[in-house]
């Protein structure tokens, strides 16, 4: 099913940029569980467009309406959760042109290929980044109950352009590495509203995106992503591996290029002596004593947090003009993108990794579990 | 299912390094199709270890048994293929001490958690990078499949430790860039036993990795794989595009830490005017003129070759001491491994790569073609 | 996926009795279809309660609503097709003490087994018929399709308690058969209220159901569903035989107790030569010259009529007091359901059944097609 | 998958009757569970052809050899387990024109309009019921690992042509009739060969049966299977309730025609206040008094005992002459079948739906257990 992943809790997303809605349908949802929809808004406001200057101006209330799968208590009841947004600031024709002139960087070109001009294009139709609503829904609501569960979830802006924030601290795993994650998780959830631990390094970030959008152009990001909390054991062997798992969903969303899990592509240069994780006792139980394996060995939870970054690329929709081609005429084009684009989309990506995470992670959690003793 | 993969055409793998046997069952396969016995045995050979100075000395004759699958004329007959390895130069004694002792970088640690005991723990177990053998075994005949519809796939070796290969020529795509990638294909499959394309830069690979066992340890490395012919407009929207389909299989392969389509995380640092790829008309069809998206666009092939690298990590087990604990007794100890093992698993791991790639690929052609006309 | 079915074309159904909405989500569909939405209006209409004296007299306009999938000019865009019916005329005070004492015959027994009281008790939430309005939506625009391809589909009612309708001209399949099985599906095709072929034998049937309303009872019934025009060589061995694929949609309908194929139950009692379907030249092409194997041989379609039979079983609810048990106090008490019933449900599954035919049929036409030659 | 079937439980079965071997691949199996290999022998040997005057004299020694999945001290170990059984005693040339004419009642039209020669043709290739041999050993096993929960699964042969044993004491529910289900239980496992309760009417069943071999015709059967001991709350709602499970694996099985559920096809006759079962209290819990239902209500199981019945078409291989096409001339032929047949398939039916219960309750235990409380 080609918009849908999940074992146990299986995520269907459904909508285009203008159609009349976009959703989602959660099954396999354990069912007591009561969703608290004002963190859910709050959770999916932080990907929402239109709320400062480096976002799209177009606006979207984005409000999630639950249709079902909650009992009259507002417990989820069992039954699959659907989960509706209205589309309400619709401006079509924006895109009159890009059946006929393929955007660089979008699918309209591949899409074409594919469908040959059934597919809906507006907006980017099917392959809109409007589609990471609904996943943060369905994300919003698996990271409760993740939390409910003792899991801590949270993601920041690694980078932008040649910009970057402090890492987690998360590839340590003494006490004092742990402590100061800690610490970071707190900050990033302190309200701040732009996702970077360091504030001197979200000012760089914002000039980046701000020389960029001055150029017409965009530029792209990196971020990073922990759940903390996990019990050892979760997951399965080969193909539905967490690391499988998040990766499936990760590159599910269409900006992000490339995906690493704990000291990630820097394990190429690295001696074994360097990379591998010791085992130690740690508080009268067995754990690794740094996480370079980035939580996971195995494609199964080691105790260790869960870590992984990605690298988000440029906002394709730029007001520069570029070179293209016109379906209709077989001539090549100049192509100016005059839509509502954000300079850089990777601060709102920035949620939407929280969601693939804690989906990715409750999905495993629940079909692939440590088993019973 | 946690051992397999797929939508049209499902690959299960099964095996311990120790059980019997090794294989896997491949169903959807066209009918109709008499795979290249000595073909698969020479795909086959290159993952094989006990070849050369640079692997383990474990020796298996790794003879794919195709059991059930092909009609009397050696066609596949739309039944499942089934293909056994019988597992023989088995050594159960060298991993006495796993079970008590876990391996710092293996699975063993994680798997205890999961399974209290219960886990296979002779040479990883189902965890064995042993396990890629039925996985090239079924990758090696998709590959071939995928050759008969004009699809070439191919991996070098990109770099061990601090040495690098030429990367392959695909992130430009005129017509000299494609002249030259061809060449560089032709030039990996002359014959060459190390799976570089430059020989100075195997020479320099291989030297680290001599350094790396005198000294008792391991080294990573990572691998670049490229498909060339693709038809433009395979793959899907969201989570069954390209890109995840890969991503699910790749990471299923333990060593696997971090991949990358196209300029992957160099995406962090662009503009978006530098990192689109424009279109124009070649040979009267449009394309993309250069391909940084690595050859897809919202997980739909474009076209262009289909990129991607991977880093892998070093071989986990050295003979250097390493610190870990045993379980029967609560104590910390230092364990240093005895096993036959490689200093560095990468060069084995590029065509692991391609199987991963042809699998992916011909499942995605299969199940999300592009639609008739 | 609990709620949903299919390879190709995967359907996922939501939506509890009294939730603010059921639906649907569709996705496979080929992109470039334009649904009738009169056409399935009408199909939808023939299921939907309100009507005439047979059914309850709760009203539902049951009005379709696409948000997700076409494009804008109606088309099928290759985007998960979403599909929502808001719930208007929910009583829920009907229900009230359905939770404390289970109703015999309903799933409120065994829902409280598995969710302790977490489950939608009101009109039976998730178990209730109403999830068949999302499934005739699917099954409406799926039945459009395969009539684009010249696969006629049709139901009856068979049977209610002891009358018994015609049944379709389908076991044989000589040019005479054919030709009354045409003149079958014409006249239930005629506008006709009630679904049966023989109009005294509806008259006998309506007797039926009047009887048992009068006795405040409900009765049971079966229904005949036959597709027409499907070519040979459609389905999969085994498990994904077109036999499995309708078996485990029909039996995901409350109601369904039992299911045959062609000639059925009767097969336990012939002889091989009086059941075997001998083939013949037919047209200029081979056929089996009857057709007691029910359309297919092995799962693949023959050719021949696809054609099978399913019980209705009682509508549960009826006003006669009955035997329960008040979970609350343990005691035994009586029950009488003052909801508002149908007495006889299987006229209203009979546009259900051929839903069920469609979806089946198009999923293993696209999933499991003859192989192109 | 069109060879598997199954959700936390995956069960993958390949072979042809021809091919060097078939088998099974069992992935999702809880660790730790030391499979009875003597049990399964004696399992599978009740399905085996060649013991008794009413099978084929094809001699087959079904020795299941277990290549993977188990640990060194024999027990299941988290990985897939696979099972490889050896085709010994194929003899091809018997099936020589099979290819040109199809047989009557056999797959082998229907496979060549999807195959169009390139399935495997001799002895049924994957279509012929030497496939059933791997599912009792996957079932096998999955049924010893219900028993050691406390799960008794049995089935019996209800009818062969006119002759008819005892139904299973199942339908009611009141402590009479569980005792005497317990009898008819313990009898069918008394060692006896011929699977029937009453020994009378299995002799009445062995007379058509060799009335028919003496006709050079073969007859049918009906074959009933219970599950006593399920937990309520298993299962779960719409599709991947108990029921669509079981029919989805059971209708995989070529000769069955028909399934019912409690009482079954006997629905359609009834008044709700005879089919409905009430409730009471029954040692202390909450029981319906009688099992019309079959033990689940809305595909969720009830506590009753889980009963189904299945009817099986004749052998289709008959030595009677039969009409057929010669492919290859475009004639009309006469076609006598000569190889080794059963004249009854229905008695080896019973073992295989004793797994085909096995395998669906498993699973559906394992993945839509009762909700934790």
């Amino acid at each position: 099913m080609a918009s849908s992943f999940g074992t146990a809790v299986r995520v269907s997303v459904f909508g285009q940029s203008h159609s009349p809605a976009i959703g989602c349908v959660v099954d396999g949802l354990p069912a007591g569980f009561v969703p608290d929809l004002d963190d859910l808004r709050s959770f999916m406001a932080r990907r929402a467009p239109g709320r400062t200057g480096w976002t799209t101006p177009r606006r979207e209330a984005d409000e999630p309406r639950i249709v079902a799968g909650l009992n009259q208590r507002g417990e989820t009841c069992g039954a699959p959760l659907a989960i509706i947004i209205e589309n309400t600031d619709t401006r079509s024709r924006d895109y009159d042109d890009v059946l006929r002139i393929p955007r660089p960087g979008h699918a309209d070109f591949t899409a074409q290929a594919k469908w040959h001009g059934h597919q809906d294009v507006p907006g980017g139709g099917h392959f809109s980044g409007r589609l990471t609503a609904p996943l943060c829904a369905a994300g919003g609501i698996a990271r409760q109950m993740l939390a409910a569960r003792g899991v801590r979830i949270a993601a920041h802006l690694l980078r932008v352009g040649s910009a970057a924030d402090e890492p987690f601290c998360a590839l340590a795993h003494d006490a004092d590495s742990r402590r100061r994650l800690v610490g970071q998780l707190d900050a990033l959830g302190d309200g701040r509203t732009f996702p970077v631990i360091s504030m001197s390094a979200g000012d760089a970030m914002l000039a980046q995106i701000d020389d960029a959008r001055s150029a017409r152009d965009s530029i792209g990001g990196a971020v990073e992503c922990v759940a903390c909390g996990l019990p050892a054991g979760m997951g399965g062997p080969l193909f539905d591996g967490i690391e499988s798992a998040i990766a499936r969903i990760a590159f599910g969303v269409g900006a992000v290029k490339s995906l690493e899990f704990g000291a990630g592509a820097d394990v190429a240069g690295r001696r074994g002596s360097q990379n591998n994780d010791p085992f130690d006792v740690v508080d009268g139980s067995y754990a690794p004593v740094k996480n370079d394996a980035g939580g996971n060995l195995g494609g199964i939870t080691s105790g260790a947090p869960l870590l992984f970054r990605v690298a988000i690329k440029p906002t394709p929709s730029i007001a520069q003009p570029q070179r293209s081609v016109d379906i209709a005429s077989g001539a090549t084009t100049t192509l100016a993108t005059h839509g509502r684009h954000d300079p850089c989309i990777a601060p709102r990506a920035v949620p939407v990794m929280e969601a693939v995470a804690a989906l990715a992670l409750l999905d495993s959690w629940l079909a692939f579990p440590p088993q019973a003793t």
